[in-house]
């Protein structure tokens, strides 16, 4: 038996969209893929303010620049005040002081970069320890603990290139970053003086990946430090050869707790303004690049969406919320910050949209987290077509700060991008505006724009289901 | 008509080389393909002496170990003296102090590290001054003095990527690296405090690539520094938007020269003992990374043909000489030395191999500099074809240290070599030897050591062409 065609489409669910709708996307689809508002945005935060460390004068300055840009367009902009972290690096420098075939009166320089957590700093004058080189937790769990007491643990896992480079960067992330976020607690439990961890990062360029180590209040907070993927393998050759001493002066401080901001644009929505998209990425950066691709892209096509909005005088049904969130990198305070505040109206919030993976050409947009939504979205998914945009992909990678929105059930989005260079510069010194190519940028912005004007006019709910939370969040 | 078998034959020029010896050539060839004895020499000189700048006692404590490591192969080792430059990195750090868009109280970390030449030290609290960028030296050139008087001077010259990868990387080099050599005597002549160059290179990954800088005792010894490709960039834009002033530190010294050392072992010919054939490579390095694939790779293959004639038992017909130069990165200052050394025996120098382009996979031989040598070393060709190295290509670049012997008529070789990534990791902090492939530098061995026997059992003497003398060996 042959469905008739009229039977096939009663299955195929009415569309969310009217044609009008489906005609404004597609006009803010071209129009963001001409725009250079979102570039313009990138450049000014990465090149005249520079890195936004939270708690910095910097990422005090763009909270500033952001609203006053947001204002400009019109908006009506809200600061939502967070108590921040303060975090400062200090000095930072690492010698061998002591290895096998060393040049009498010679060291060896080990380039490190402290990992941001409490409690470590050396001594102004700095630690000197034994190396002892694990590759994985395993491994230092199943040495005796008088081989790692007093003595300085490096982790050398190995990012993996191979998954990487075959479109899993972000796993290939999350088995090497395990080590910076749980490396420090693990040497400390058996001991160590410090900890040094290879960089979780992709590019061999003698480039220590900066970031956030856990801390645990039972143990001593050892110093810990990234190291570069060179001198990681160094010290595993050398101590494989004998006895391996460093040197290592980390100084940075973690100052009193500051006040500071997400940044709120409201496009009030014309049918049900109390019901919300949310359309984000962070502002906050690490403080060794510009943070261009984390996260000053993200928070360039975020402005962009709102900005064509604005100069195609469209208004949407719902509200569409530009947040730029605070404090993403030192864990997520921002985005935490905003739940609580907002607690009563998560059931207003329809969606949620972060950009906080680079820049890369979006293949299309991940959707969190029902299999229904795929078929719901297919219209968007079409409009997106053209550049190059169409795939739809459940997936969890929607971005940190909009956590707390997802596991109380709101659907969140992010657009899918390729990733396989993006953990190359990652928290490192190179996340500066060179490496986001323009054309990207505004692909990125058009997938944004798109995707929020249409959810916020959505004439279909869509199915919430709310999701683990994570630990770090209970 | 055909040509008979024979008489095609008969307009072949008899093989230079026996039966035996090109059997001898196969062994020679197989052998270095499982060696590891390269390796091991380049790891050391590597791992645990480090960088060996001219002058520093790593470099003095490289020709103590490679004279021992030859003896212990049973050469007679002879130091050749050579006084050297003593060129010492002090601190170097720049930052801008005012550009558009600055917030208050903060500054930009510029990335800076100081070209080595004379006078070009700061005094130890640093200069500011105004920022001047060019594209190239035209641009410098059309502008009045008074617009580069006073200020400092950044070239922003970007390294041809495109070039590089279609295989013209020393093309791409040399382009770029003019402003390296030349820029600062340029600059001063126009009246700049001081000058930064866009490091001459492929990776942008806010690596500066240190290296020699020019002078002139007619024009003031200004500050010099490499600045990487990323903060290159942000001075041009933030120039172009404003006023930009920069700080910079920069405290090198030039000691007293020091004596130092070619090492120099030969594998005395059995025939025709007077005559030499030189293989080489430069045992001193930049002091950033370690000078892995600059230049432990080319010591390292060449330590490798002389260990695999001892361990075959080889003795050449003519005398193998093998030579690790010294104070090649500060000025050729060995190899002119060994030239002036042994100038009445230029015409006992059969010929000369020098590797010095890291150690990347070798596809045949650089043959400099008559085309009649393409043919008569056709067999080698044939050898080496079936490690993928049986290219013979017509080349002027086969090693700095023997353009003394070049120009004297002494035929050179080099490998010929995939630099492609080379100039991505050269005279950076990131030139480790993790860089180097250990299957390729067998490879690169495999040929030399062919190479160097072959040449050394000839039975037909080379055609000598002497080459034009540069300008800086007049």
């Amino acid at each position: 038996m042959v469905l008739s065609g009229a039977n096939a489409r009663a299955q195929t669910p009415p569309s969310p969209w009217t044609p009008e709708t489906l005609h404004q996307l597609r006009q803010i689809q071209q129009t963001a893929l001409q725009d250079d508002y979102a570039w313009q945005q990138a450049a000014h935060l990465t090149d005249n303010i520079g890195p936004r460390l939270t708690g910095s004068a910097q990422a005090a300055a763009a909270v500033e620049y952001l609203a006053g840009e947001l204002r400009k367009l019109g908006f009506e902009v809200r600061l939502e005040k967070v108590m921040v972290p303060h975090w400062v690096r200090g000095e930072e420098h690492a010698e061998l002081v002591s290895y096998p075939g060393q040049v009498r009166g010679t060291t060896q320089k080990i380039v490190v970069t402290a990992l941001a957590s409490l409690s470590n700093a050396t001594p102004p004058e700095g630690i000197t320890g034994e190396v002892v080189v694990v590759n994985n937790f395993d491994e230092l769990a199943a040495m005796p603990r008088e081989k790692i007491a007093g003595r300085i643990v490096v982790f050398n896992e190995r990012f993996d290139h191979e998954m990487a480079a075959a479109g899993f960067a972000l796993k290939a992330y999350e088995q090497a970053v395990a080590y910076r976020e749980d490396g420090r607690v693990a040497a400390a439990r058996q001991g160590a003086i410090a900890a040094l961890v290879r960089s979780a990062g992709g590019a061999e360029f003698r480039l220590a990946h900066t970031g956030e180590a856990g801390y645990d209040p039972k143990l001593p907070g050892i110093p810990t430090s990234a190291i570069t993927a060179e001198d990681a393998e160094l010290l595993a050759r050398l101590s494989a050869q004998g006895t391996v001493r460093l040197h290592l002066v980390l100084t940075p401080q973690l100052l009193p707790d500051v006040e500071s901001y997400n940044v709120i644009a409201d496009l009030k929505g014309s049918q049900r303004p109390e019901q919300v998209v949310v359309v984000s990425g962070h502002l906050d950066s690490w403080d060794l690049g510009t943070g261009a691709l984390d996260d000053a892209a993200g928070v360039a096509v975020t402005m962009e969406a709102a900005q064509i909005l604005k100069q195609l005088n469209l208004r949407p049904e719902r509200t569409i919320r530009v947040v730029a969130w605070m404090a993403e990198e030192v864990g997520v305070f921002g985005g935490r910050a905003y739940a609580k505040l907002h607690a009563a109206e998560m059931g207003n919030h329809f969606a949620a949209i972060e950009t906080d993976l680079g820049a890369g050409h979006p293949m299309g947009i991940n959707v969190c987290c029902d299999e229904a939504m795929l078929k719901l979205l297919q219209p968007i998914s079409e409009a997106l077509h053209e550049s190059g945009a169409g795939i739809l992909r459940l997936s969890e990678d929607t971005g940190a700060d909009i956590i707390p929105l997802k596991v109380a059930g709101v659907p969140t989005f992010s657009p899918l991008q390729d990733v396989r260079r993006y953990f190359d510069y990652h928290h490192t010194a190179a996340d500066t505006l060179d490496k986001i190519d323009a054309r990207e940028l505004r692909e990125n912005a058009a997938v944004v724009a798109v995707l929020a004007y249409a959810l916020a006019n959505s004439r279909t709910e869509l199915p919430r289901k709310p999701r683990p939370v994570p630990d770090w969040l209970k």
